[in-house]
């Protein structure tokens, strides 16, 4: 944090003259293709002083961008100001205009410089290929963070612990013997996983590396007699270490992941996910080893929950409900009595879901955005600056809870003081997305991207959109966002996208208006079975989430019938499942806020 | 059409052995990309036996496999029986599963074989990069169906003839002044054309060398000061030539084109589209001369309708659905009278829109499908095997006209003698669908494959899907299929599929019941501006296709207040736009089948 943001980026142009780089790319990625980085891997955020999760950054001797998308457009144009580092706007999630602004803008013959060991392999070849095109050589083997960052953290070191039954509702090696079923069926004797909640569900453990997803830093080894964990060194407790033997699961030290890619017998196959494995990692494996890609079995596997993990979710979903009655029916009693702040906010619904049996920590920090601050969809109030809850104006809260059955992910938009029929209006429009995607059914096996436009559909049909997906993959007591599935936009309707039963997805459709106001309305679903007929089997949602959705904001007479019905039918299964686990001022909020409209 | 199936799979196999190919692959492809091809590169088709338009054949030494995608499947079935060939299913349209099969059946080492001269670039290099992971290796100079194939048909020989004013709305040296600027934008001197259908556009030209498309086969090579297009002798009137070369274009021979590609001026840019020219073209381009890839200039342009072109469309429609006001009352009427066929169908809708001012030539070949026909998207009723229409049955009729200001296709379906609630339910899902697109509204640049949902969401919901896009992009006085739009599943949501005002697309949903019954109603519809605010430009569809929906079919309980609305003001507007163009019969028909339900 000494030198300014100017000074760091003339450091790196400095060591980019030294290697005859033209240009510098950083991207928001770490080795294992996380979205949250450990320390060490916040160069990107280092070097630009732009905090947001996702952002990439080019440096080239006359120029400094970051690429980021709409999500982030407020937050980076407050934080790169006076850095001299432009702002440049991708216009839909997962764009790649800063691959076309490289081939675009760096001369023939000349070198673009990026450090392989942090970008991934699927996205290492789009460069290739693009820079190729036009006759622009690309550098992989440049980590140039580690000559200009004095400071650049360490590895984490919290200890794994196990992730036990009745949670666990599947043992490891149970897991493992499935993942080497696919590896047979792909004729692989190997596979190498890099990706941390892959490895989480794999081998049933959990790990304190990063905030809010519960997972440990580490690349696995999976062979068909035995596997390996690449881990930083004193990360496992002896009993861990113990169970893991017995299970035919070896300690190795992290730095021995690349050695052990190196080393494989020639002639045997490999299977690795190019999504999912860095190109660093790529090129380590020998060129006498066969490579299969495909996606990693277990990120298809843990997507599918199974029948005992699905029944873990539907009780925490009640116990993460009960918590935000009690936390709303304080807040609302509070509203105009006490000061309250986003910051309060965030305190008191982190406090409402730790009272909870099963909670153990948020799943993400919460977006408490009042008025304006709603319209920035990762907006996060601080100590330094967040908004009194005063006056008049819709308050959007974003949270969620890793329970040891589970995760958690809501956001609802209430009133304060008095709405205006503009802010009604928005909140409808969002609602009648939500609702028109919680009422789909469709063929299994949809590419999970297909289902975005049901949700917009209403939204535009009022002249307005949002800059973010519909809905993210979630994990069980893992990653928040988790694929394959994602109802998006700009993601590709691939197999791997394909809708299954028991995947949960999240259906959050949004409408921001900067400096005015954010709604955004989100439920978890789940995919489960609707009718199987000569059309094949088609599945239907599982609202999964229980909490009231503010019918003070609605403007009814926008609503369809149906539309009613299904909102009315949400809030008595809501007070039918969360009655029996709240009192007093929680429990007359939760009777309110479920009346039918 | 000498030897059988079987003896011509066996020489292809014998010119395989000599040649040391493991796997020869014939796509269904010409040198242009095109969809109808030529006789002489109907290779496919003439190896095979199977006569869909799309489909790929693979021969191995034991194996002999043509992937087709489920619009072809009872037809393929039918056609390859007892040929030795397997109808291997493909999914979704455009999907590459034979690479897949490919790239997992031949063994490392082994070579693939393929023609370069008909392989998409961006097919090809899917296709390479797929082999090459499994170190399997890939020709692409190996045209083995000159050997194996002794009456194999030559170029066609159609003279070409000009596009005039009033209904060309542009000129060429305009036309081409507007290409020129896109390649200076991409520093490019020179741009290769393959498409037939962006000649035609672009040089105002129109040919007559395959079925319903008037088109002509051709390359062209655009510099700054002049054009060259590569024809087969004799092709040029006299008179053609001299317009053209008045405007700079000269002619040069059909075989010289990649000779022009070869000689290039070293140290020169030029721009070609990855999907509209083959691996062949591209690899006669010479190391020296910088290639930049985009989409041609013209498809984007072309697909963008003018206001003038708008305005010849519209009046074409309406030519259109008066001819089809004609031949529905005379059907009506002498259903039960006289024996109808589904020939006669063709021969009568043909005749209606052939006494139609500006009618050139149907656009495709009708589909008139009674029963369980109708569930064969794309049947084709012949001499040899037909229906009679008689007893009871949905008929489903899609038929399309050239006209020389615009290009139509329709779908309708209508009731025969008693249909049952079940033949209803279906009518009416489909309904639903189609109104539901219509009745979107979307932010332009939309990128058209996101729309497919909205159309299938209610079909969906009746527990149905069907196998085939939803929408394809239309031309102007051109192929009935033309992109870069496409409202489809497979497709991918890319920036050359971005929705622009004047497009035009046909919005098709269908329900198809084998051996039973088959629903597809089809408009075209045309990108209009909806309303611009602080959330950009919103378009929506103006229905072009002016004809009634038979509403005999219809269950209205099935229908939404907003839908029904929706109908109903539909027909009013056929009503007022048909009715000066009908009489008698026709015109009483039309009354009668636009009442309001």
């Amino acid at each position: 944090m000494s030198s300014p943001i100017p000074a760091r980026i003339a450091q790196l142009r400095q060591a980019m003259a030294a290697q005859g780089l033209t240009a510098y790319l950083v991207p928001s990625a770490d080795p294992h293709l996380s979205e949250y980085l450990p320390g060490r891997w916040q160069g990107r955020r280092w070097l630009s002083g732009f905090n947001g999760s996702v952002g990439t950054l080019i440096v080239t001797p006359e120029f400094a961008g970051l690429w980021a998308d709409s999500r982030y457009w407020v937050q980076a144009e407050a934080e790169l100001a006076g850095t001299g580092i432009e702002l440049m706007k991708i216009p839909a999630v997962g764009g790649s205009q800063h691959i076309d602004w490289l081939a675009a803008n760096v001369p023939a013959g000349k070198t673009v410089g990026v450090d392989g060991a942090v970008l991934g392999l699927a996205t290492g070849r789009a460069l290739d290929t693009a820079l190729k095109a036009n006759n622009i050589m690309l550098r992989t083997d440049v980590d140039l963070l580690d000559s200009v960052w004095p400071d650049r953290p360490s590895l984490p070191t919290a200890a794994i612990y196990e992730h036990k039954p009745p949670y666990a509702t599947q043992s490891r090696v149970d897991r493992l013997a499935l993942v080497r079923q696919e590896m047979v069926a792909k004729g692989a004797q190997h596979h190498f996983i890099s990706t941390v909640d892959d490895l989480a569900w794999l081998f049933n453990l959990r790990g304190d590396d990063v905030n809010y997803n519960p997972v440990f830093i580490a690349h696995a080894l999976v062979d068909m007699d035995k596997a390996t964990l690449f881990l930083a060194e004193g990360k496992v407790p002896t009993d861990v270490a113990a169970a893991l033997a017995k299970d035919g699961v070896q300690i190795a030290l992290y730095a021995k992941a690349a050695e052990a890619l190196a080393t494989l017998p020639a002639g045997n196959t490999l299977l690795i996910d190019p999504r999912r494995i860095t190109l660093g990692l790529r090129q380590a494996v020998a060129n006498t080893v066969k490579v299969v890609e495909a996606i990693n079995p277990s990120t298809f596997a843990k997507s599918k929950k199974n029948t005992a993990e699905v029944q873990h979710v539907r009780a925490a979903m009640e116990q993460d409900g009960a918590a935000l009655c009690e936390f709303f029916s304080w807040l609302e009693g509070a509203l105009g009595k006490e000061r309250i702040t986003e910051v309060t906010i965030d305190e008191q619904i982190c406090a409402a879901r730790a009272r909870r049996p099963g909670f153990v920590s948020p799943s993400f920090a919460t977006i408490a955005g009042f008025k304006g601050n709603g319209a920035m969809p990762h907006y996060r109030a601080t100590e330094e600056s967040h908004a009194v809850i005063e006056g008049n104006g819709l308050l959007l809260i974003d949270s969620g809870g890793q329970y040891l059955g589970g995760t958690t992910d809501i956001t609802r938009v209430i009133p304060v003081g008095t709405i205006s029929a503009a802010e009604k209006r928005d909140f409808t429009l969002v609602l009648k997305g939500m609702i028109a995607l919680s009422m789909v059914q469709f063929p299994r096996g949809t590419a999970s991207p297909r289902l975005d436009a049901i949700a917009r559909a209403p939204i535009w049909a009022g002249g307005v959109d949002y800059g973010h997906g519909t809905g993210h993959g979630v994990g069980y007591f893992l990653n928040v966002h988790e694929g394959p599935q994602s109802i998006a936009p700009g993601a590709m309707p691939e197999p791997h996208t394909a809708m299954e039963p028991g995947m949960i997805t999240s259906n959050e459709p949004g409408i921001y208006r900067p400096g005015q106001w954010g709604v955004r309305i989100e439920n978890l679903v789940l995919n489960v079975p609707a009718e199987t007929n000569e059309f094949g089997e088609f599945l239907k949602f599982e609202t999964l989430t229980l909490c009231p959705i503010d019918t003070r904001c609605i403007d009814k007479a926008m609503l369809r019938a149906d539309e009613v019905a299904w909102l009315n039918d949400y809030h008595a299964l809501v007070k039918t499942r969360l009655d029996p686990l709240v009192d007093g001022a929680a429990k007359q909020w939760l009777h309110s806020r479920t009346t039918a409209i």
